[in-house]
């Protein structure tokens, strides 16, 4: 019975072969999917089964169609940040990078990152809860997936918590950053995360090479531990053409 | 050194001590900022670079210029959407509009309201797990607050499940589609949201009345029952310099 409650419409799991079959590297950025006429052919179905089955890759932006010439695997596939699993204890407490969650068979790059010890700004220490001027440790990183930038990234954490611990270093070691505030005693128990979206400044369109009219999508996100002390704050800024936010929210 | 390693330019020094300012209250919504004449006497700065200042503050969305007249607050508050209260069943279990929740203070309305019956598009019927073609009901709103719109709203629902309840009238009464979905047996347990962001389409440009170089924010969300079952999926498009998203994720 639970196995048998969802069972997935025809064009779903053409659909789904499609995509296993890009994931597998058999279609790379650019090919040519099968047509119409092939899927009708290949799984017996109607045309409008197998244009659906198409049109879940469009819609989900795995592909495009092109007028006339049939539908093409998109040169660049959005990342799907899954919230709810990459923040979970079991990633990062485990050894495995928060970011790894987000592109499972892809490999997301830093390719910058710069540690420091600074005063912090106001903004910013409103928001860990800090006096004006309190030492900060900011770790600012840029990622890189299939060598297009897609994320900068900069980590606001209190000096006096982690000024002698790995989070200093540009290699934080299996689990990064959270796993390193678990081990001194102020691992995160909840996140928030505030998203916005703008045109990006110069600066920003440069390093992440955006390509006219495209927006940034700002993500600005506070760690708290089980006794409500906040010790991080991480502001991102995302190319928006590379990436879908996913949430899950219980009623 | 390390802190050294990025000094912010100028203009982003200026236009940070504006934010303070704004912040600070010293310059309340509507009020002019001090003009380019005046940042460049103030700082000993050129023309360029305090022109670059204001539009670190207008490309954010904080102020916004006024041909001839200069760059002034901007006098609309971000709406700030809190996903976890907002979905939470005890806010439309008990007879409030999810929408409530997100301007606690201010009034959000409803100007445009079309309901009907159709035939599911193909990218829908595949979220809503439906066999395409098949009759959904669709609900499409917009969204004005403070007599500007923010929001449009495209909401699909499976005929077979809702076309004889309030949900198939504009007004479908306290706690709206999700307690009447509740007294069909339906309701949802459990949301995904998707986010991402472009540049708008012309007539969601013309729809939403942005200002040129405004991206939408586009929500899409599924509910789900206790068992599985996607009984919503709704299309939101949102005004980027209206919105700040809110969500909690635990570790």
């Amino acid at each position: 019975m639970a196995a048998q409650e969802s069972p997935s419409p025809k064009y779903r799991r053409i659909a789904d072969a499609l995509k296993r079959a890009v994931a597998a590297g058999e279609f790379g950025p650019g090919d040519r999917l099968p047509g119409e006429n092939e899927l009708m052919a290949r799984h017996g179905v109607a045309r409008m089964t197998a244009r659906q089955a198409l049109g879940v890759l469009t819609s989900e932006g795995l592909a495009e169609a092109r007028k006339g010439a049939g539908v093409f695997v998109r040169d660049f596939q959005p990342i799907r940040r899954r919230s709810v699993p990459r923040l979970a204890r079991e990633q990062w407490g485990e050894g495995r990078s928060v970011w790894a969650a987000d592109v499972p068979d892809r490999e997301l790059v830093v390719d910058e990152v710069s540690v420091g010890e600074e005063p912090v700004a106001d903004a910013v220490a409103a928001r860990l809860d800090l006096p004006p001027g309190d030492a900060v440790i900011v770790r600012r990183r840029r990622f890189v997936l299939d060598g297009k930038p897609v994320l900068l990234s900069t980590s606001y954490l209190p000096a006096g918590l982690v000024a002698n611990s790995a989070i200093t270093r540009p290699d934080t070691g299996p689990g990064g950053v959270y796993a390193r505030l678990a081990e001194l005693g102020a691992a995160p128990a909840r996140f928030r995360e505030e998203v916005r979206s703008r045109m990006p400044a110069p600066e920003e369109a440069d390093r992440l090479r955006l390509p006219a009219g495209t927006p940034v999508i700002l993500i600005s996100r506070t760690a708290v531990t089980a006794d409500g002390r906040i010790v991080e704050v991480n502001e991102m800024i995302l190319d928006s053409s590379a990436y879908v936010l996913e949430y899950d929210v219980d009623a």
